[in-house]
This record gives structure tokens, sequence and C-alpha cells, in this order.
């Protein structure tokens, strides 16, 4: 008996037309009504039936006594019953014909002993049906185009091009939520768990092939099929940048692997040569996990390391030098054309030189002019612009503030008028605007480094996923010579082809 | 002739009780209106004089024609004229007994030519008056004791412990005002500017006896005065902390430090030999400046290398594992009787050894008292607490939001309520309290980890110089690093002498 393609199996799970809650509850405290809870107030369009032998109405839906009372066909059933019945509940699925499973409850292999047992049964009943399980001991699953979000936190994050595979529940619905403050979107996200049947590589696998996706983001500690993963990282590679946080390389860190999700950490040396084999993007820190993810999903790939800055401040430009030169890029030499067309537009005083100091203006029509030589200069293959766009933000924390406000409101004109935030904010806007043209137009990436104040970065959020923008320059360094990393990945796979 | 020591010399500089703007104007587009702004609105309550021959009056204060004029002592001349008018004005300030200057003009050594010819001039004005001048080509000083905003741009940062002085006006006014989002409060400020006088190890000599300062920030892109600084480093950092990120590092950053600063790139290998002879901290980046200098600011130092880790989710103890490794620290092993006591807070599942899982549970009296175990520990060096405070900004996003929040609204309650919100800050400012208290009880440092959201954490606002707290496990490690850093400096210190 042969069944559908990986593709086609967990279509079902991201994208399902039905959907039944096993174990749902009136009870607030449950998961058995947080998260069918959040599948209704997080939008979710397609059929919903709530599954509880004891109760009739849960979240105003009729309520079935078993997923095999269910009318019609179920793609994904969420199972949220007390671990020693969710073999009993998993065992109904297959027989209802049920298309994918979704166990939250924990108390399996994690726990060891009988969890272990009653585990290691859960593999051998959905083996060979057909169904397809994720977990258990696992947050749940989120999916932008249909707006499922089968999660225990109530998380909402911004759709987006990024598929995102964690095997920890914690850290990736707290990605996803870290996402939404800083603007980056997700496609598919799925807490791994205890891999009793889907493993890592068959969400990569899935991730790859799937129209919604850019980019395919994994935080992984450990892999219990290395051999597959890496034969389907090798095939995904070309077609997708995967960026791959490892947790669990030091000892210590192994051994707290362990103890969490009793992922078998993967030996260190053979996930490293794994890692630059198959081309996978290594994000160091849970902070370059979305640095990174965000640019592929924005930008274009640089040509080559060479590498423009411009730069609101002569301090910044320095540490941006140190950092490209950290990474292995380049602050290249502008020929002399493009020196002459700045000289057209800056002040003689000016730094005459890469990074090209914007000698303190408050004239942004300066800035991008700047900007489009320097994008356009055919030896640059990437521009870092520092303090330019987001400048609202930097402003605004001056405007009234303090013991003094009442002073300053009396000292008209303000020490920054309203009236100055306003019109930064539209050139802001604008220059958001020239990026993202210019960005199309050279095909080459553009990254903003805008240093965070109380002010929020408001003009950015109305276009956020087509812009990058980081908080140091040192951010965005690392970040080009990812995408940089990568480029020539593709470049090297070409050539063997 | 002798002059007053530097502390006494600087003290004018740093707490005038009065002060003249020398060029102040009404064009409310030039320094010389934005400063003098800058000071009155940030709440300068000395003597202020605005001095321009062709005004009357400014800001609402009477005008003088020239410095010369101004009746009484000026222990501080804040300078705003163009450079070519600079000299003059400098000369006028010795003659008339002015103690200390801050040149803020620019177009001194940093031009080239004359420039630097003026700058030789200036230097040679001043040279064995008495009289001290900061810059030229600086962007002023700030001090939290007098309320002193002399600076160009209208930063208001938060009052504090650490003293700071930057070679690069913007970077380092920017820091003061990301300082302020994330509660880190400066006693000093001083952009360095060309140095014509004043030099790093000047206001380094100054921070080391200054009472209102604990902590010294450094941003350095080369030293005049090399021999000097390594001198007063070494006296100063047995009583204070340095905390120095050093720029133009590369060659390409230590070209980009030449155009923009006329500052001398220091031999790289002397500054790093300098640094870990005389006990000073280095930030690698512009954002550990701010995170290691805050925690030394607010916590107490570690005796040893000994990590407990509380974690509210296995994946962030993994990668905190990793992370103290990776630095040097030690993920001890609790001896019997701590795990005992954990055993009677904890559900029998529980993760029985460091990182303490605090097995997801919201009931937050739980990570209380594991706290206080962990922290009283005798084989606990430092504690670093992940996700308990500032929970609530991590459940702040997750209220009514999005398309569907109309229908949140109608089935009541909503997933997260908003009393349960409420419940939640209170829990976050009494653990902040805790926090707090157990540092003093146990002089443990005590970090905090929380992963930022769309909500703010405002809890830790009303206390915030008090606690310290990271976006990252990574950078909470690192810095605690840095902490045990300082204290074995200080070990090996004491031993010598």
């Amino acid at each position: 008996m042969s069944y559908p393609a990986i593709d086609e199996q967990l279509s079902h799970l991201f994208e399902p037309k039905s959907l039944a809650v096993v174990g749902a509850s009136n009870q607030k405290v449950k998961w058995g009504y947080i998260v069918p809870a959040n599948i209704i107030t997080g939008g979710y369009r397609g059929e919903f039936y709530p599954v509880n032998p004891k109760e009739t109405e849960i979240l105003e839906r009729p309520v079935f006594k078993s997923i095999k009372d269910v009318p019609g066909e179920v793609d994904l059933a969420v199972v949220t019953v007390p671990a020693n019945h969710v073999n009993g509940v998993v065992r109904e699925c297959v027989e209802k014909g049920v298309r994918t499973c979704v166990v939250i409850s924990g108390g399996f292999s994690e726990m060891g002993g009988d969890g272990e047992r009653m585990e290691k049964e859960l593999t051998a009943i959905v083996s060979g049906t057909g169904m397809r399980l994720v977990g258990p001991n696992t947050m749940g699953i989120y999916s932008a185009p249909v707006c499922l979000h089968a999660l225990m936190p109530p998380v909402r994050p911004v759709p987006g091009k990024i598929a995102f595979a964690a095997q920890s529940g914690n850290l990736g619905t707290q990605m996803l939520s870290l996402g939404k403050a800083l603007g980056v979107g997700f496609s598919r996200f799925v807490c791994i768990g205890n891999e009793a049947d889907l493993k890592a590589a068959d969400y990569l696998e899935y991730f790859a092939d799937d129209p919604e996706t850019e980019v395919i983001l994994l935080y992984i500690e450990g892999l219990r099929d290395a051999r597959r993963f890496m034969e389907v990282a090798e095939q995904t590679s070309p077609k997708k940048p995967i960026v791959v946080m490892k947790a669990g390389k030091t000892a210590a860190g192994a051994r707290a692997a362990r103890s969490h999700s009793a992922a078998l950490a993967a030996d260190e040396t053979i996930f490293e040569g794994v890692m630059k084999q198959t081309g996978m993007i290594e994000a160091d820190t849970t902070e370059e996990m979305l640095d990174i993810a965000k640019a592929f999903a924005a930008a274009p790939l640089p040509r080559g390391k060479r590498v423009g800055v411009l730069t609101w401040g002569g301090g910044w430009g320095v540490v941006t030098a140190d950092a490209l030169a950290k990474h292995g890029l380049e602050l290249v030499d502008f020929p002399a054309e493009t020196l002459a067309e700045l000289d057209e537009v800056l002040p003689p005083y000016w730094s005459h030189g890469n990074p090209v100091d914007l000698v303190g203006t408050l004239d942004l029509s300066m800035h991008f002019r700047c900007l489009e030589i320097v994008a356009k200069c055919s030896c640059v293959d990437a521009v870092i612009s520092l303090g330019t766009m987001g400048a609202t933000s930097s402003f605004q924390s001056f405007v009234v503030e303090g013991p003094m406000a009442d002073e300053i409101s009396r000292l008209k004109p303000r020490v920054v008028p309203s009236e100055f935030i306003k019109q930064l904010q539209l050139t802001d806007e604008a220059y958001r605007d020239e990026v993202i043209k210019l960005m199309a137009e050279t095909q080459k990436p553009i990254l903003a480094v805008s240093f965070p104040t109380s002010g929020a970065i408001t003009p950015m959020l109305a276009r956020q996923s087509e812009v990058v923008i980081y908080p140091s320059p040192e951010r965005g360094a690392k970040t080009l010579a990812a995408l940089y990393e990568y480029r020539e990945f593709l470049e090297r796979n070409r050539a063997m082809v």
C-alpha cells in the first residue's frame, strides 16, 4: 500500500479544511479550552469540531462524543487529553481516517519510564497508517494562509514568508512573538515535540516545496534521523535558504537538551560538517535567528562582498567598518566617478570615501541622493544605511519629556517641534520606499540600522516585511555576511551541477 | 605657577555654578540656539549667560556683548561660534578667568590644513593657563547632578551611576538615548572631540574619584597619550570597573576612524595588552557597552563562575547552558540538599538539575521560592532567571489584538483577560523586588532575561536602575562573564598589592 508524498500529507496539517479538538473543554484553565480558543479567536475559518464525551457545547459549537461521531472528513485532529488517554484517542483517529494529528499532551518519552513505553506504542499505532502525527509534547502549529493558531500560548504572529520548525515550544512561540515586535513574518510554524512520527527532516521537506515559504528557519537541539535530515537539507538549500540555530553544542548545553526534550544530541563535529556541506546558514544566537531570517525574506542576495556604507555620524561608520572586516566583507573603495557624483551632493568637507559620512545634515534629500549613488555604483554589492531609516524614533524621544516639559512648552517653539517630527516621519516613509524601490531596481541588499530609543519605529510597520532594519551595525554586518555566505554556496553549487 | 588637580578643574566643567554660551543665538536652526535651549529646558539651575554682540535677549535671558562683560565668575563657557572666531573667543575666556570651555564648533584638525593650524593655536592659547578645554568638534557634555544638558542633540538621559566618555558624538549621544529606552542611567557624559586640551585620560582620572560615578564607560577610537591613559587606567581599575569599546581595531575601521575624528589609531596589539594588564573590561559590540555597564551599576560581582539558571521553558535553558559554557562559566551541579529543597517546591517531574525548568507553570510563587533556593545555595555564585521577570510584556501582546478582536470580546472571557495581565504585573513587580532584595542579601548577581515583545517591560521601569534585564540569554551570559572577569582582576590585583 502506498501513501501520498509528504507534501500532500502535510498540506492537510498546515491547510486543514476541517479540524477537531479531542479533549476540548469548557474549563478555562485547561489546554482543552485554551488551544481551541486560540484557534477560534485566531480566525480559523474551516470546519471546527470540539470532541468531548461529557460536554454539549464548547466555544458556541456543538460537541461530539467521539472523533468517530464527527460527520465527514477530518484533516487535522488536535489532541489535548491526558497522556494515558492519548493512544486510545489516536487509535480512534486512525480508524476514523483522520489525516493528521497534533498531540499537545506531554508525559511521554521526555518523562522516561512509562512515558517512553507509551510513546513507542504511539509510534506503532501511527506507523504505516498514512496518518501523520506531530508531537507528542508539542506546543502546536501555526499556519498563516488559513489563520490557524493551534498553539498553547495565544501568539498572533505576523503573516510572512518564513517557515519555522522548533525543537522547543517556549523558544519557538516566543520567537514568533518577538517577530511580531520586530516585524518578522511567518508562513508556518511547528513545535516539533518528541517526534514519535514526524521528524525535523519531514517539516524541512514540506517547507522546501511550500509555495507560501521563501525562507526556512530551524531551531535544533538534536536529530533523530541525521542522515535523512542531511539529504533533505542538501536538496533544499539550493532552492531556499535554511537558517539553523543549533543548541546543545556544548557539553552543558547537550546535557540540558537531553533533560528537556529527550532529543539525541548530535555529534557536534558531524553537525558542523553537515551545515557547511549542505549550505545551511548558521545563526549563532537567538537574536541572529530572526536577524538573518528576516533579511533572507526581504532582501536580494549580494553578488559579492563589496559593501558601501552611508552613516549619519562618524563613530557608527567606524564600528560598521570593523564589523564588516570581522565578518570577511569589504568596505569598497569607490571609483573616481562615484566620488565625483557624491562631491556634487555633499558639502566640500565630506569624508571623501567609504563610509560616506552624511555630515550630520537634517536635509534628508541629501541622504536619498547619496543612497542612490552608492547603491547604483557598479563596484558596490550591498549597502548598509545607518541612522536615516527610523530616524523618527530617535527624535521622537526628544519631544516634550522630563521635569521641564512645562517650561519647554512655554518656550515656544519646542526644542524639537512636533511638526518637525511629522516631517521627519514623512521623510522616513519616503526613505523606506526608496530603499524598497532601489533593492528591486539594483537587486542589491540595502540593510538599515536604526538605534532603538523610547520611540517606536512606526513608519516602518506599514511595509515592515519589505525592509530590514537592525538595532546595531554589528548585527547588520553579521547578517550581510550570512546573505553573502548563502550566495557563495549557490555559486559553488551551480558550478558543480 | 601651579594649578588645581584635575578633579578640581573638571568639577567646574561637570558641576558649573555659572555657565555662558558664547555664540548664543535666536535663530532656531543654529547650534547657538539649540544648545542653550537644551541647557535651559534640561533643567540647569545655575547662572546662565548668553553671549552675542548683536542680540539683547535670548531664551528670555539678557545677553552680554562679550564674555568679558559677564558679571562674576564663569565656571563653564560653551562656545558655538564659527571655527574662525573660536580662538579669539577662547583667548577672551582665558583673559576673563573662565575655568572651563566646551568648544562645540567643528572645522579644526578633523578638516586638515587650516583647521589643523587653528587647532595647534587653540592648544597653545589654553596651554599653561589653568583653563581646561573640551573639544573642539564636540557634541558637548551632560552631568546628572546639576541637570546639565550642554549637548547638540536634545537627549535627556536617565540619571544614574555610569560616567561615559566617547570619541564620537553621534554614537555617544545615541547611546544615552538608547540607555533611556533600556533603563540605563548616566552620571556624566562627555563627547571627547579633538582633544586640543583635555584627553581621554583626563576624563578617566576625573571619573575615577567622582563620587557620583560607580562605573566608567569609554568609547575609544584612538589614543593621543597612550602611556598616560594606561597609567590612569591602572590606578582606576582597582577602584571602579572601566568598560571599553575599542573601535577602529581592523584596518578598515582604523581608516574610517582617521577620516572622521583625526584620532590616532592605537597599535592594536598594544591596546589589547593594555586592556588585560590594567583590568579594563572590553565590550565587543555597541550593544555590549550598555549591557555590561548597566550590570556593573546594578549587580554585585560574582565570587566565582558557578551559575544557577532558572528557566521558564526548556529550550531557553539549553541556549543559556551553551552561552555560559562559551564564555567560560559553569552550570553548577546542585548539591543534594538544594535538589531536595527544590523537590519540595516543584512537581515530581521537574528537570532535577540545573537549569531548573519551572515547568511552564503560571503559579509564580513557585518561581519566587526556586529563585531563593538557588540564590542562597552555597555552591552558586550567580543566577540567571529566564522569562519570569518581565513576563507581563510577553502576555500583554496577546491581549485583544488582530482582526478577530471583536469576536474575542464577544467570546468572554478573553483568551488572556486583562485582570490576568494586571495580576501578572503585580507579580512581576514583586519578583523584581525579590531579585533586588536577594542581590543585597546574598551579594550575588541575579540577571534576568525577558524576551522583548510588542508590550513594554513597564513594571521594571520604577526601579530600573536596580535590576538588570536582557533581551536574550546570550547577552546575559556574556555580561556575567564580564562581571566575573573584573572580579578575577580584583583578586589578582589584591594578591599583588
